[in-house]
């Protein structure tokens, strides 16, 4: 405990407070003056009953050490405020500024069921030793396969790694492509919007260092030189981490990579940029009015979905195999969906959160972005893991190993009114891609009933818009709001009107919801549902300057996401075909926990049945093909 | 999901859901009706903008199944006010009735760290066979101890079995002396208000098979004939569970016995009823304006503590050697404290909650008030372990072997001015027994800072208060809050006044308040504090009838009890003296997660040292004596 700055105390980092006998904090005496009193005669009593919530308690704080650290005129010390001051419950509590996030995580328990087709790795692997193992995983490339193959397809991580390892291509080469495509993607006639920050010369530093590598014949993995792009809601040097906002990188700076690039770091792959976003992640379109919206490449007058924007276009746009997301409320599935990549999420805890924009604590997790599930395997493979692996608390990690005979029957629960609440064209695509799942797999569907829905995507609304408002808003009663998009003003005003009666009631909701779906993973593998109930709707041209309130096509998007952040469950999307108007669809398979490797297994037959029919984006760069 | 009554949907238990395709479940369709608009020019934008509740979002219910359950008019179906109705969300979230309780609960990992003295047992014993296993760790019988015992001595466990064994005695007479020790008290002239209910038939009826089982030489346990009593806050058939309230028992019917309850019957203990508590546990001196004040048995005139006063009271005054308290904060080791009885609150989880009146969910846990260690420790080995003990969650249950030579060394954690703040004979008291224990056993006190422990208050206040409203505030707003003393309707509204930001930040600093007492866990083996700031004070003639606000003695109590509820940690008192005014003082022992073996050795050589100058209460009853 230490400054009074703008109402609030600001706590000092656990790890830095001294619990010795000469420790500089202060003992706060309890000498409460508030109400003591007997009966209803006493008016002091009606005033706290009324409610006023300058009455609610009254108390006398006095320091006995005075504090001289005070550096800032808007930042009064204990000592100075002392000597009765109402409202130390407002300083200590209500406006208390501190780093640690609450206690509870829906962290599911421990639970190492047994599994076919998996690898289990030991803990204490390098990322690049994980990823070495994902590629073991893989089905030896098909050439007969390669050659049939008559619908569009992505360059791989594999292609880029052969491509180095050949030497007829090097990192650089790439790297030089990548920059050139970017910036004409950011000229006046595309205005594609894909990143918000990148710096050409240090992916050229990166690129060098990688084409050194290969020379040397000393690759680190295969994700040597392979573009991966990253969302500004996550650290990654020497790029603010804006989270699509315009102070909140002011206020926050960023220091050093978050764990998961620092992982991809060390297997050698280039952070090409920070992608994108949703300002705050507070909405699905997309739509940005300080950085601009990330146009969606098979259509750039549409939104590319959010809040990962900028990770689905880039991986869309062929500028990199892959991308990280953060997925709060389906922020990597939606976008991923909407532009026709694969999105992955897996359970909460799997993959480290730190060096994350704290923008809530209990929904928020990081994801994967990447034009094949091959590539979503390998680079789950390269950032999972807790790193410090002897928290019992998360099960050992397994990878699936990838093959597309001998798949093992799998059951799929579908609610049908849920299922079907989406537009005719995505209705009729995943129903057909669940059929033929029963046809060649002869995989079983069980029908069953998930209630509540709708109450937990409110209830998960309510946490999301609690937590953020915990989270931020000593930030943003400063400066934040009046820098905020429309969009975003109104979403903050309506996080922060929340009662600790609605968020509790919340977490009960999620209670039920845990437990009916624990009931629904005892009668099946997985849930499946569409990804998103509309495909990407139009930009409106007023919409790009103000940033955008659609509640109508954010519910209608996010209404198969929930369970995966809510419940903290696994979950993936695979593209399953197009609307009539050439819009990516994609299906969705929502695990139970922990159960991530089944989930990828069953994404990789999904797309074997779908990617013959894949189509080419308007907006795409060939990367490879032009080195 | 089902009714909708007082604004709230009724959601049905989650096992009684039909998840299969024939399912009750309505669907509702997410139509959202809510601001759909670009930019600041839209009205309705700036309308939600302003924060107005009822604006905050507008959603449009379907439903497309008719329901017919309907039997209150008070109550409405989905589908008679389905088709666009405002604020769904308020249904849904904010008014929505359930049983579950939230997810998220401060239960410690588990560690089963290696302890010396410690008897482990085996999962799946019954209660009988723990209690057995407890009998087994107590130190022989010492007939040189016994006789040279100056002080005053209560009867024991031990003491009840022998007697019922020896023939002498039978359980039938105890609950004769009692049920006239009960009335007695009861009296105009006394007016002690121990118990809100018991039942001498019921009573009666428990003593006479208790004495046919010694009649026919098979007593289940020395438990069996022992009276117990049980705090209103606990359900006990067959009694209603009031709470300390004219209202909840009517919304809420006890239909069986809670979990701990039916463990000591199953080991033969005569539960003789439902002992007095502040109303809805809001409070710390046990003033009661519907049942009575429970009076200090030490002297009448002065309060017994809460919210556990009864419970306190009837082990202080005699009439059973333990009884069961809930501590939520405090209220077990207070009351404890100012009777000067014991009284032990183990980790949060080591006790199964259910039965147990939800007025909290993440702070409340059931404790043992007893005349002795000894009997806490057997109380505590009847009602430990939880009913599923494949949950991993929690440790298994180890008992300390108890012996007063060759304590094992320990390392008190003291914080100065903590310690300090409390009145000057219970400084000088609780200072004294510290003293005993470092020249008698050569403990060492470690001199820490314990940092923010008046935020640490404040976060717990808010923590209980909202937890409190999310789960009775449907009731309240009915009936419950008219029907209330004038400090609980102050409380209650205190307790609704939260925002989800405030509950938040609490949460926050719950996890600094955790890694703080982590760390001086890695200091010291306890944390030594007195249990109280101020010993039992006057009851004021007007408060008894209205209840009584006082938060600048309810903070003096509470000060040392916080950490044992807000962070789960087992904590104990044990009596160590007495005040110039004759009343009694304890010492306050708080253990790091899963300790309780540890912690009890430790109240058992602290009473060694103490027991000798035991006094006896102005008001007692020599039950076994008068047999």
């Amino acid at each position: 405990m230490g400054l009074i700055r703008d109402n609030g105390v600001v706590y000092k980092p656990v790890d830095e407070v001294d619990l010795g006998i000469n420790s500089d904090q202060i003992y706060l005496h309890a000498d409460v003056k508030g109400p003591s009193s007997n009966g209803w005669s006493d008016c002091q009593t009606i005033r706290v009953v009324s409610g006023d919530e300058a009455d609610r308690q009254h108390f006398a704080i006095f320091s006995e050490e005075e504090q001289s650290n005070s550096e800032d005129d808007n930042s009064i010390t204990l000592s100075h405020s002392c000597h009765s001051f109402e409202e130390g419950y407002t300083h200590l509590v209500t406006y208390g500024v501190m780093e640690e996030s609450p206690l509870y995580v829906p962290l599911h328990a421990y639970e190492d069921f047994e599994e076919e087709e998996v690898k289990r790795l030991c803990p204490n692997l390098s990322p690049a030793e994980q990823v070495q193992h994902a590629i073991n995983c893989l089905e030896p490339s098909d050439t007969t396969l390669q050659d049939s193959y008559a619908g569009f397809r992505r360059w791989k991580i594999l292609d880029y790694s052969r491509a180095y390892a050949s030497g007829k291509i090097t990192p650089l080469m790439v790297a030089e492509q990548l920059i050139s495509a970017v910036e004409q993607s950011c000229g006046s006639g595309m205005d594609m919007s894909f990143f918000i920050s990148h710096d050409a010369r240090d992916i050229l530093r990166q690129a060098t260092q990688s084409t050194l590598r290969y020379q040397r014949g000393e690759p680190i993995s295969v994700l040597d030189g392979v573009p991966i792009a990253v969302k500004d809601e996550i650290d990654c040097m020497p790029y603010p981490t804006t989270g699509g906002s315009k102070w909140l990188h002011k206020v926050r700076p960023c220091k050093e990579d978050a764990c998961c690039v620092q992982r991809l770091r060390s297997c050698g792959a280039i952070l090409v940029g920070k992608t994108n976003m949703h300002e705050l992640g507070a909405g699905t379109s997309g739509i940005n009015p300080h950085y601009g919206t990330s146009r969606n490449p098979y259509n750039p007058k549409r939104i590319s979905g959010g809040s990962s924007s900028g990770s689905a276009a880039v991986v869309c746009a062929g500028l990199c195999p892959a991308a990280l997301g953060v997925d709060g409320g389906g922020s990597v599935r939606m976008p991923a969906a909407l532009c026709g990549v694969v999105g992955f999420k897996p359970s909460f805890g799997r993959i480290p959160h730190s060096g994350v924009l704290p923008l809530n604590w209990t929904v928020g997790m990081v994801g994967v972005l990447a034009g094949t599930v091959e590539d979503s395997l390998i680079i789950y493979a390269a950032i999972s893991g807790q790193p410090e692996p002897h928290q019992s608390t998360v099960p050992r990690l397994k990878l699936p190993i990838l093959k597309h005979s001998n798949m093992s029957s799998i059951r799929l629960a579908k609610s049908d009114e849920w299922f079907n609440d989406c537009s005719d064209d995505i209705r009729a695509c995943c129903s057909k891609a669940l059929a033929s799942l029963h046809k060649l797999y002869g995989w079983e569907t069980v029908e069953v009933t998930i209630p509540d829905i709708e109450a937990m995507r409110l209830a998960h609304y309510v946490t999301i818009g609690s937590e953020c408002t915990s989270s931020i808003a000593h930030h943003l009663e400063k400066k934040g709001r009046s820098e905020s998009g429309s969009d975003v003003r109104v979403a903050l005003s309506i996080y922060g009107s929340f009662d600790s009666r609605e968020y509790l009631n919340a977490q009960r909701i999620r209670t039920r919801q845990m437990r009916f779906h624990e009931k629904i993973f005892s009668m099946a593998d997985v849930i499946v549902s569409p990804m998103v109930g509309v495909t990407a709707y139009e930009i409106k041209d007023d919409a790009k300057d103000t940033g955008e309130l659609d509640y109508v096509n954010g519910a209608a998007l996010v209404r198969y996401s929930i369970a995966g952040n809510f419940l903290g469950l696994p979950a993936v999307t695979v593209p399953v075909g197009y609307d009539r108007l050439g819009l990516p669809i994609g299906i969705q398979f929502i695990g139970k926990p922990w159960s991530e490797a089944k989930l990828i297994q069953i994404a990789y037959a999904m797309e074997a049945l779908c990617e013959a029919e894949y189509k080419k984006p308007q907006v795409f760069y060939d990367l490879l093909g032009k080195c």
